[in-house]
This record gives C-alpha cells, sequence and structure tokens, in this order.
C-alpha cells in the first residue's frame, strides 16, 4: 500500500516536520495553499528571524532545500485538503491542486495550519489602525525592514520617534484573548533593535506590560536592545492614539511612575498577538479534531506529548496549537514526525 | 552492524527522544545516571507538573511505560558514559554499567543530560537560604507538597504568610547567569495556587520582575492563581531577608508602588533558575561539542534546527540546551529522535 505522511501547511512546523519525515525515508506529501513554500515569514515578508536576525528567505529557503533533498517528497502548492476520510486511520485524504483533485492515502496527518495575526481593528478601534496611516503592525515594520526604508506611510518622511504597544490583541479578556501570545515580546524588541540600527537617530519605545523575555532572549534581544541599541521600555497601558498636529499622541499611563503619559510619535507600531488561521479552524472542523475555546487545535495529551490531538493519527504542530516561537514550530514538528512515520507499514530495521 | 542510538538521560527530553526513536522501530539504549528513570521529576519529588497539576509520578511513569513497549530498548540504570570515540560517527560509546564497561555503537547520540538549580548560597546570601531554615527554594516547596505538607521547617507548623522571590539565579549579570530560566515564573505560580489550596487561610505573595507567564500560561497557571486563589502578585525587588520575632523580613521595593517594602513572612521559597547540570558539562567536554558561556550546549543552528550541536551525530535536546519548559523538552526530544534514526543504517522502506 502507498502510504503516505500527509503534511497540511509548508510554513516552519510543517517543513520541519516534513523534513523529519523525508530524512527519515518516509513517503511524503505537504499540502499548501499557496504558490509557495515558507508560511508566514515569507508570505508576510519577514526581514528576519528571531533571535539572531538571520535572513528569513535565507532560513525558510535552507528549509526547502533540505525538504527537496528528501527521497520522496511531493509538493502539492497552490492546494487544499478538502476532505478526509471518516473512522479509524489510514485516511484517504482528498487535496485539490492546480490539475484537479488528488488522493493520497496516509496513516497519519500532520497539521500545520498555523496563526494569523490579530486584526487590530476588530472590535476594538483604541488605536486607530484602519483611521490613521502612522499606525502599523508588527509586521507591516517588518515588510518596511525587508524593503530597507522604514518611513511613516502618510508622508514617505523617516519618523524620529517610534513606539510598539505591546499586548494588542492578547492577555484580552474582553475581546476573547486571554492567552499571551508568547513571541511578541521579542520580536517588537528584534525589531525595535533593527529600527535603531536602520535610523540611529531616531528614538524607540517600547510600552509593555512585562517584558516575557523568556530564556536566552533575555540575553540574546532584551539587554542588547536596551544597553546596545538604546530601546526605551516603558511599563505601561496605552489606552488610546490621536492624531495631533501631524503626529500620533499616544496617550497612557506608565504604572512605574504611577502617573498618566501623552506623549507625540511619528509611528505607532501595534504587536499583534496570534490567533488561529482560517486553515487552522477549517481542518481542525474537517478533521474532527478538538480545538479549544480560542479555535487553536487542542494537544491531547500535554505537556509531554504536545503534539497528539483527540483523533489518533492526527497530529498538529507549530501555531496550530496556540501561540509557538520558531524554535516549538522546528521542535514539535519534529515530534509530530517521529509520531507520523511510526504509523506507516513498514518500520525502520523492520 | 548492530547500530543504536544512544540516549544520554532519562529525564523528560530523554525519555521522550528515546520513545520516539524506539516507536520508530529503532533499536535504543538509555544512558541514566540513578537507579531510576524519570529525571528530575522523580529525583526531585515534584507533586505535579505545569500547567494542569498533572501528577508528576503518573505522567513520568507513564513515560517509562512507553519506552520499555518498545521493541529493541535497553535502559543501563546507575549508569555512566565514560568515553567516546573520536572522529566522525558512527561513535563507539563506552558505558560504565554496575556489571562493567560495555561498548555500544552508534551513529547518534542525543545528550538529554538536563539542568541543576541554582545554589541561592552560591556568591549571594543575600536571601539566607543556608542560614535560616524557613527559606526554601521551589523544589524544597515541590517536595513539601508531594508530602502533603505544607510547613515551616523552623517548627513544623503550616505557615500564614508565604512569599515567592522571583529570578533568583536568573536574569543577574553579578552571577554571570543573564538569561531568564523560563519556568521559574510558572512554576512558582503553580505552587503558590497549591499552597492556597491546602492551607486556604493562608496569604502568599510572588515578588516578581516581570511575570514571564508566555502562551497559554497566562489564562491556564496566572488568571486563575490571581481570580480563582487570591495570590497576591507584587511587582518588586527583594534585597533582603532577616529574622525577625521568629518570623522572617523580607525587605525590598515595591516598584508599581515606588516605596520600600518590609513585610514579616513565615516561610520564604526562592525561585531559583536553572543551570546546567555537572553531566551536561562533562558530555559537552566529553563529545567535544560548544558549549555557550554558561556551559549549556550551544544548538549549532538556531532557530529552526533546535537540537544539532557542534559536532555531527550528536544532538542535544531539553535543558542540556538552556531553561526550558516541559514541553520544549518533549518537542525537541522528538525532533532529535526523527534526526538520530535518520542516521542508522537501515531506513523506512529501506
Amino acid at each position: 500500500m502507498d502510504e503516505r505522511v500527509v503534511v497540511i501547511g509548508g510554513g516552519p512546523a510543517g517543513l520541519s516536520a516534513a523534513i523529519a519525515a523525508g530524512q527519515l525515508g518516509a513517503p511524503v506529501t505537504v499540502v499548501e495553499k499557496l504558490g509557495y513554500l515558507g508560511g508566514r515569514p515569507i508570505e508576510e515578508h519577514y526581514a528576519s528571524l528571531t533571535p539572531h536576525l538571520a535572513d528569513a528567505e535565507e532560513v525558510m529557503g535552507g528549509m526547502v532545500h533540505d525538504l527537496e533533498a528528501c527521497a520522496d517528497v511531493e509538493i502539492l502548492l497552490e492546494s487544499e485538503v478538502v476532505g478526509v476520510s471518516e473512522g479509524d486511520a489510514p485516511f484517504t485524504v482528498s487535496i485539490r491542486t492546480p490539475r484537479g483533485v488528488v488522493e493520497r492515502t496516509s496513516p497519519s496527518v500532520i497539521v500545520a495550519t498555523g496563526f494569523q495575526h490579530f486584526d487590530p481593528g476588530r472590535e476594538t478601534q483604541l488605536y486607530g489602525y484602519y483611521e490613521f496611516p502612522d499606525v502599523v503592525a508588527l509586521q507591516d515594520l517588518e515588510a518596511m525592514l525587508k524593503e530597507g526604508s522604514v518611513v511613516r506611510p502618510s508622508n514617505g518622511e523617516a519618523p524620529k520617534r517610534i513606539c510598539f504597544v505591546q499586548c494588542v490583541g492578547s492577555r484580552d479578556r474582553q475581546i476573547g484573548n486571554e492567552y499571551c501570545s508568547k513571541v511578541c515580546c521579542g520580536v517588537a524588541s528584534k525589531e525595535a533593535t533593527e529600527v535603531r540600527m536602520a535610523l540611529p537617530d531616531s528614538e524607540v519605545f517600547i510600552f509593555y506590560i512585562d517584558m516575557r523575555m523568556y530564556g536566552y532572549w533575555e540575553s540574546q534581544i532584551y539587554w542588547p536592545a536596551q544597553e546596545k541599541h538604546h530601546v526605551q521600555y516603558v511599563k505601561g497601558i496605552i489606552t488610546e492614539v490621536l492624531p495631533k498636529d501631524g503626529k500620533l499622541l499616544v496617550r497612557g499611563e506608565d504604572t512605574t511612575m504611577g502617573r498618566p503619559m501623552e506623549i507625540p510619535m511619528d509611528l505607532v507600531v501595534l504587536s499583534v498577538g496570534m490567533e488561529p488561521s482560517p486553515g487552522t479552524r477549517r481542518m481542525a472542523q474537517m478533521l474532527g479534531i478538538e480545538q479549544n475555546k480560542y479555535g487553536f487545535v487542542e494537544a491531547k495529551n500535554p505537556p509531554l506529548d504536545t503534539v497528539s490531538t483527540s483523533r489518533d493519527g492526527v497530529f498538529a504542530v507549530g501555531t496550530a496549537l496556540g501561540p509557538a516561537d520558531l524554535e516549538d514550530c522546528a521542535s514539535s514538528g519534529g515530534l509530530a514526525a517521529a509520531r507520523a512515520v511510526a504509523r506507516l507499514g513498514t518500520r525502520v530495521g523492520g
């Protein structure tokens, strides 16, 4: 029987899973809805990756290279899983491709359908993302950094004062996202560092609740941002962004000093959190696997089995499971690959 | 050739790696210095695991069960790797066991030798860990929780006021540990919750710099700790712990209120961070793999290859690489297993 590991999604976690499975000698099919592999870092034009500012295109290109070097890998681009057989594995997976619908038989499907950025216009318009051109989101600034040109969208000029507003769409019961999105502190600090390098005369502020620079991010990103690049961290809550005299007036409270603040900025960057992508919601429903109340896939048996789902033979990896950094994506991809390949008919040494 | 995957260390990460490799059908040898598997959670008598308070013995026992169910697994207890051949893989790994030295041939060695808790008496005696019996560390309280008896060691009475001091041995340039130890905020909050459940009349405080409750820990641990269990979080720096009138006087600064504080406590819990275990340092040197300046194993190619080291065929997982939570251990173990098994002579379908 021609059984294949089917990986749905070609971003960091899906690629990690597919490479690990492929290097184990397993036949692998990767299904990607876009016309290229690489996921969010490529789709959203990330300049560089945490924590070492590695070039996003190079890193993702390296993964694609590793994948293509595997013996039996099928990459289906502009493709989508449109059906999965009911009942026990092996599953028949129906995939709509540009050349028609194809079917693959698989004892193990890996869901790597990822996240989407929180839409900062949803429910709350506190920060004016859709009203004021100089209010942007992390991924917008990332794209500017990649272009090599950080400007105020309103007039094309270099901003002199830039601030990041943390926890937009995260840690927020009102909008239903009580979780922390895990990576925004690191990503904002990385971008703040890059802005300071690109615009040495600029002042860069980060308004935060807690700086969640866990593990090595503390020493790799957070300390250099402060000491070497003079990014200014202010513990505070931003309540409003308003236009004034051609600038943006950022209002809130400095909670360390215990006083209200009102600071004019040229560019405001919203550190938007993670939500499940439409693909994650759709695949979870199609596969009949449990989702948590936020719509992410629920891991069945945490903390020491991070990738099994409520359905035997279906695994989830990376940000399909919830907020995750790149290391989480790489590692969980590997664990899922091992589990998935173990379910193929032939085994190592078998 | 009888090639085996050799996993050094039988804690969460090592077990995850060994199980994943074993389930792939690979011959696996696990080398554990203690007389039992399970790592720190068993050795240090953890009561429960983050984030769901799962019973530590049950969870680790489940992993051991999964490992023993694999077809070709050799578990060497009270054993230690005492030599590894130089040059390219396959390596000859010499292992001292209670029945003498044995040799195994392996194309891929997985270092899962873990961490040790920061010694709060080292270099600084600010907090009086070795002077005052009612100053304990996270793992001491964990053992008390497992015993079902949280008491003041000085007199065996239930404490009425308990506090946790975060970042002991972490985020501290003076002692050379600039990194954040990642899990202490979650572990302290978990223990604080358990103390409140065990001693409903107690008051429990956590003194912190930033609460690093990343991802779901925010909603799984942090919010319930505050809202349901009334753990009191105070942003502040503790500078001194002194005995006074049979209690401990905790002195520092409440940085939110901007004022000095001096609070009598019955029990002070130091949230000690992670350092590389002696085994991690020793194995890194014996294998000739790069270590970072803290002594942890340096991952060769982060962020999207989390487990490769500077030596081809040698992988590192879990806290051998630096601060890591249980999910990190499980996932990185899986990735290393996939990479390691891919290097065996026989492949899936091959």
